[in-house]
């Protein structure tokens, strides 16, 4: 009781009710609008006063400071209930920059990504990266690291190793469950990890695609209360039905608002949340983010105050977050004020009450500070990484994987014995850079259109070890090269010389630039690769990513080879 | 991780999948029912299916033991949302025994008056007698012991000294936030206790009977989550407006949900919880609990659903309670067998998988082992009273209650100087209990109507001194000695011999004895009171209880005297 913090506490209590009572000022009132009310679903007029952060009145009320919203809508600020940030490829510092103008003042990350790379420094180096920052960001622990036993990825997070993570207050449960099929084997790794959550009364969300009947029953008898995977209104409605919160996702690589729509009406609007899951540079600087989908769904017909409900108050409910998500005394004043509620214009974000975007302004946050041995070690993971011509040399034939237009999904070709630019075969390959293994897997891949020289990036899903495609053996050594000069990212080579980089420093995954400029570099690298004859079918770098992703069929490449994920199996 | 529970939850988790996959059979399934979604709100078809206690499946089951539930519906097991248990005057497992055939599975209870009485230990002695019951029952901490720092009870609770229960799993959060005024006057002891519990991220009940505008918006601010003293509608939908949940009050001393009825309807349903408060042993056993509540709003025509609702999954919502409330996989099972959603008639209760009611039968429960010494203290809270006849007497004239029939306010009636039995002036007196500081406070009631003798009870708002009431002196005395040789409890005296006693040793305000004993009991010595002329207008016992009550207009009787509690003084 005696510590400062607490007595601060107090005193901010005093300044609040001092506040609502009107017998001192508040710092803010926007005076003269409307709000949206949901716990009412209504809108009602009234002044809203604001003293350190917290909305302390709504009625008629005085300010140091007033802003006129006579004829504007005030919302409450959005909340993405499920994202991996590491897609954006910037830090959480420059996440909330870009998304703050569009209305996101919370956010629900899942650190997948990073752990693979990092382990339990990759979730510290988030929750320290995220401090602070006008956009709150809380976190789960990813519950599937590595995702797979054939993924070499950096470490595994098993129950033991995680378990001290529920006792943060940013950590609000585990991560989406992928392994569906590890759980209805009741795999002890699995069940630990749910019931560690559980103990500390925190939530397990789920990941389950047209996962149905029994082991739909199975897997949320385990205990898993969320789903963002439904795809189909009758799963999505199957999953409801049993209980689950359902995340409708509008991200980059996965889209669901147009299939889920008809489940935004009555009697189901209580259960459901939005979510994003991943969103790439360029989406979110062309689209938006939480604001897109919420805009979206008001086009195609639904009720504004059930969109807005769906995208505040739902998640902060299913999340536990008692004082964000709604306008209302005791509330954060996390407010959007919008021009009408059809087109949710945002013209002004206040977060904790204090104004971090108007006049198409964003107010620049302060920089979280992350301990420096933890940003030492985020730029160190490709260390390892190391590879010469004679390990990517093959006498025998090796698997072929073939893309999939538009598709995440690959097709078993069989095999190949070498590279033959006239039938688009190019060889792939990747480097193990965790614990210097020196595992090397190779194998041929057709579909992506490359005819001279080689790219390598340190993005490959679940383990993140370095992916590289190219004409030749020799452009494919010096991209790893850059690749582990530049200390992660993305690179292109031709001739031995590297003609375009991005560095990723943090992880290999992220770099610490502004989003705009990523995404300029990354559209000019992408621009360079179509160039080099990448089709316009795939997108270079994220297509080249999901080519080690162990879980998805048909074949994958991996640290030992070409895999083939229905037999789960090497070649 | 190594810990036994943590495998043995673990092992849990592996029957329960194995049930849901239909590899392992049910311990027990409903068959051919219908029961009630909450999710969706709609009734549906499914055999269901329970495995150590908890639902792990709805569709087509088989198990061990099958219970053909045809043409009947399943509802969850009903939550009441605030109670005082001592006001039943038995324990929590007498309790539990008797209103588990109601359908009550959960409850969240105030254990505020025993804290008055036994401090922390009163509060430690509910939560060990309440292990393991057929009904679960969470506690809050009582906010405001002492009511007043007038009332002379055993020990105040601060900040300090209740911050530790907030650790316990069973302890929900602050109780009742009794002294708005205190509260808009920023007394730290308040605030302390608000931060206290919103740190250990827990609720905080509210009671703000008729709050309302800018007292309101500061109580809301200060972080006060609910209320359950709405009495109008009006004041209802402003509390809900400003974010609070609202717990609609059907209790035995105070009825709302006549006039909140039109609160049970779209878009105001979700914030709605049902609660009693009290509950007289006589209404528990003529009426029902919150079976009763349900019923009656059905009755007034509100949707079966939404009344249903409101008794379980809102306030499993509202308490963070994620696995009850509903009826899906992964839910506790705790269900009802009900006839039709209009009759709901509770035919079967189920709790945690196992049959308690059935065929007008419930099923006992183990008796919880309490620790021996919290038990032995719970008996000896009547040993400091002490009193002789001097101290009854008065030289001056001294303070006049005056009883308003039907209500529990009081009048100020001036003045009187000595019992006048034709013009219906008693004596009244409050004997200190807690430390032996010899205070006994004295005065004159008008309205109570008793003819001769004295009547006494140790129940007595909220400190719980003991009260006694008497046409003479040497009756009142005797009354006290013999509350003292009961260890707490209510008697009559005649002739200065006690002529009907009921002890409640436990804290001299429950008995170990079952619910329809005490019942039995309670009536004989009422109706033994109205012989001895207490007036039908007036509970012999529950009318002097709340002679004491420090904070309800106009005038009461504390250990040193009448008080004016408009004045906040002694007259």
């Amino acid at each position: 009781m005696e510590n400062f913090d607490f007595q601060k506490e107090v005193a901010k209590k005093k300044r609040i009710i001092s506040t609502s009572l009107k017998t001192e000022k508040a710092d803010l009132v926007l005076k003269g609008g409307k709000y949206v009310n949901l716990f009412t679903r209504e809108i009602l007029k009234g002044d809203i006063a604001i003293r350190d952060g917290i909305i302390c009145g709504i009625g008629n009320y005085e300010g140091e400071k007033e802003m006129d919203v006579r004829g504007k809508i005030i919302v409450p600020g959005f909340i993405d209930a499920h994202i991996h940030l590491e897609s954006s490829l910037v830090t959480p510092y420059h996440f909330a920059r870009a998304v703050i103008s569009h209305g996101t003042t919370t956010l629900i990350a899942d650190p997948h990504e990073i752990a693979n790379v990092m382990g339990i420094d990759g979730i510290q180096f988030m929750l320290q990266s995220s401090e602070g920052l006008p956009v709150d960001m809380f976190f789960v622990v990813p519950s599937c690291v590595p995702a797979t036993s054939f993924d070499e990825n950096f470490m595994k997070l098993d129950a033991k190793v995680i378990e001290p993570l529920f006792q943060h207050p940013r950590i609000l449960g585990l991560g989406e469950m992928m392994d569906f099929v590890g759980l209805s084997e009741k795999r002890n790794e699995i069940l630990e990890k749910i019931v560690s959550s559980e103990h500390h009364n925190k939530l397990i969300d789920g990941h389950a695609p047209g996962v149905s009947g029994d082991l739909l029953q199975a897997y949320i008898s385990a205990g898993i209360y969320s789903d963002h995977e439904s795809s189909t209104y009758e799963n999505a409605l199957e999953k409801l039905r049993l209980g689950q919160w359902v995340m409708i996702r509008e991200g980059t690589a996965a889209k669901n608002l147009e299939a889920l729509i008809p489940l935004l009406k009555e009697h189901y609007v209580n259960r459901l949340l939005f979510a994003t899951d991943d969103k790439h540079p360029n989406d979110v600087l062309n689209y938006g983010h939480i604001d897109f989908i919420v805009k979206s769904a008001i086009k195609r017909g639904i009720d504004p105050l059930i969109a807005i409900q769906v995208a505040t108050l739902n998640p902060a409910l299913y999340f536990g977050l008692k004082k964000i998500g709604a306008v209302a005394p005791g509330y954060h004043a996390d407010l959007l004020i919008v021009d009408t509620l059809e087109n949710l214009d945002i013209e002004t974000v206040i977060k904790s009450g204090l104004i971090t975007y108007e006049h198409m302004k964003v107010v620049p946050p302060h920089k979280p500070v992350v301990r420096k041995e933890l940003l030492e070690k985020s730029t160190l993971t490709i260390r390892n990484a190391d590879i010469q011509i004679k390990d990517l040399l093959n006498s025998e034939p090796l698997g072929l994987i073939g893309l999939v237009k538009d598709q995440i999904i690959t097709k078993n070709l069989g095999k190949a014995t070498a590279v033959d630019l006239s039938r688009d075969i190019l060889k792939i390959a990747v480097v193990e850079r965790h614990h210097a293994t020196g595992h090397v897997g190779i194998g041929f891949i057709k579909g992506y259109g490359l005819q001279t020289g080689a790219i390598a990036t340190s993005i490959a899903h679940d383990a993140h070890n370095i992916i590289v495609v190219g004409a030749n053996e020799k452009d494919m050594v010096a991209a790893v090269k850059e690749i582990k000069r530049i200390k992660g990212g993305m690179t292109i080579v031709t001739n031995g010389k590297p003609v375009g980089s991005l560095p990723l420093t943090i992880g290999g995954l992220m770099s610490q630039l502004p989003l705009e400029q990523i995404n300029d570099k990354l559209e000019d690298l992408k621009g360079r690769a179509h160039r080099l004859g990448v089709s316009y079918d795939v997108d270079p770098f994220m297509t080249l990513s999901f080519m080690s992703l162990s879980v998805i069929p048909e074949v994958r490449i991996l640290t030992q080879g070409v895999f083939d994920v229905l037999k789960q199996k090497y070649l």
